[in-house]
């Protein structure tokens, strides 16, 4: 089994929290793992944390080149150098058999500066892909949430959550929980999109319109639309394999509340298997040398597992 | 002091938590309270728990009325005693200095079926109180939370959020933190309406164009716009009197999984005191006398506060 890891933007901790989560987890399995990185940035994370991975076994340092370093912010420069990383990296997975791939955050706004128009690595990711069937998936042992739209301005969310967009996500959810985390029989939860998720359509329609409908359609495996609230109030996600939200904030806030900064970001439809942690650059702690990496160490570890329960998955 | 407190939705829990938690509390303190409860409806309810209020010091049962009982569903007559109760609570209220209101839950869908179209308490409140100024705001002794837009279809809240409409938001929260909560400098937080906050204009323009803008106009006391999903991850919440959230679920879905159930709605603006709990009717357990009332009992504690601070506020 292959983990192939990015160093993300350059500018902030993904560097970091790759080299930290690489060093800690080399020697515990049979894993090899292939880091993407600038040589020159390469040196001077080895130096602030005094690791060298050049020296471990089962480690190889890809080098993409030499990008300068402006600690702290986005430039032009670190887009392009997350973005070049992240080109090798996929057809690097996309080569290997029993691979994964784990990415460092990006900038959307450093990508934007380097002239890619593409607001985060699941879309990115899933166009080089050639898939519209990708489903953005936040783990944890215990929570995991789908995202019916991502990174989509709150003003749009109605109009792109269609009938056929809600069922297409199901599916592929559905799939996704057969096949990557083994689960026979999954059930989620679908939450409202308005308050009181409409409240039989005093507060908009969308529920009546579309949500039930196509809820009808999965009635033994989908259930809801819950009243977003009074979901996470009354726990009920304890009885679902996964609860999908219907946009960003809405699965984030109660997920990244409820598993406290050890969550996983999971793209869900692709042909390769691809994890990062939840957290972004974090900037304003960028080369400091403490950055928390246990949410590098999970995605690292939930890319392995997925990758196994595939290899069972497909082999069965 | 007087307590007022309307039994709500007569098919919910309202009668329920509302008896239990003024027998809890009669006795305690020297706030007197008036409960607005059908007859039948009273009689049922002190059967069941076994408690008679009428036999306490400092407790009138104001009868308003005989309205048929369908336990566990929204009716026409439901929604006509909850309007009932209300609407004479509030003259009551009005025309008693130093009383406050406490509401039980209602039903908006009872409310439409006896012809009665407002979304809530809070908005009829407000018009009662002929007032635009009004903030729907959630109350725990570590976390308060305020709306910007409340029960408005999530579609609809991007065209509801004007600079006006903010800064009016704004100025009617810091007024209630000082009057009704006795903090001499108060400071809040703003979420960003979009994923990321926007992220600085590529998800979406009601940061840049309109959120930033006002809260430049109030710098010493208004922070953001943060992306709320990291807001809530890194517990920036700490550091602030109360955080302002653009919509319903933004703000309930985290105040409410860090309550867990003892929160307290608060109606900021009103010339009122005007509490609630902060979960609905609960048809589903109505009538076997196993509802929780301790959100009912802090509702009742922090109207009993908020009067005593307005007390002090007005009278220095």
């Amino acid at each position: 089994m292959t983990g192939v890891v990015t160093c993300g933007d350059i500018n902030g901790i993904g560097p970091e929290v790759a080299v930290k989560a690489i060093n800690k987890l080399t020697g515990l399995s049979l894993v090899n793992y292939k880091l993407l990185i600038p040589r020159n940035v390469y040196e001077v994370v080895s130096d602030s944390t005094g690791i060298d991975l050049r020296k471990k076994q089962r480690v190889e340092i890809i080098d993409i080149g030499e990008y300068p370093l402006e600690v702290g912010k986005p430039t032009k420069e670190s887009g392009s150098a997350a973005f070049s990383a992240l080109e090798k990296a996929f057809k690097l997975v996309q080569s290997e058999p029993e691979s994964f791939l784990v990415t460092a955050p990006i900038s959307k706004y450093a990508f934007r500066l380097a002239g890619i128009n593409f607001p985060g690595h699941t879309e990115l990711l899933a166009s080089w892909s050639a898939t519209r069937d990708f489903v953005m998936m936040f783990l944890s042992e215990n929570l995991k949430c789908g995202l019916a739209t991502i990174h989509t301005p709150l003003n749009e969310v109605s109009k792109l959550l269609t009938s056929d967009s809600l069922k297409r996500t199901i599916e592929t959810i559905l799939h996704s929980l057969k096949a990557d985390f083994g689960i026979g029989n999954p059930k989620i939860a679908v939450l409202g999109l308005n308050p009181h998720a409409g409240e039989n359509g005093l507060i908009g329609d969308e529920e009546t319109k579309t949500i039930i409908p196509v809820l009808e359609q999965y009635s033994s495996r989908c259930f809801g639309p819950f009243p977003a609230d009074a979901f996470f109030a009354r726990k009920l996600y304890q009885q679902f394999n996964l609860f999908l939200a219907m946009y960003h904030d809405q699965g984030l806030i109660p997920f990244k509340l409820m598993t406290a900064g050890s969550g996983v970001n999971f793209t869900a439809g692709l042909k390769i298997v691809r994890t990062s942690p939840d957290h972004g650059t974090a900037y304003d702690i960028a080369g400091e040398g403490k950055a928390d990496f246990s949410s590098m160490l999970e995605a690292i570890d939930w890319g392995y597992r997925i990758a196994t329960n595939r290899r069972f998955f497909y082999a069965g």
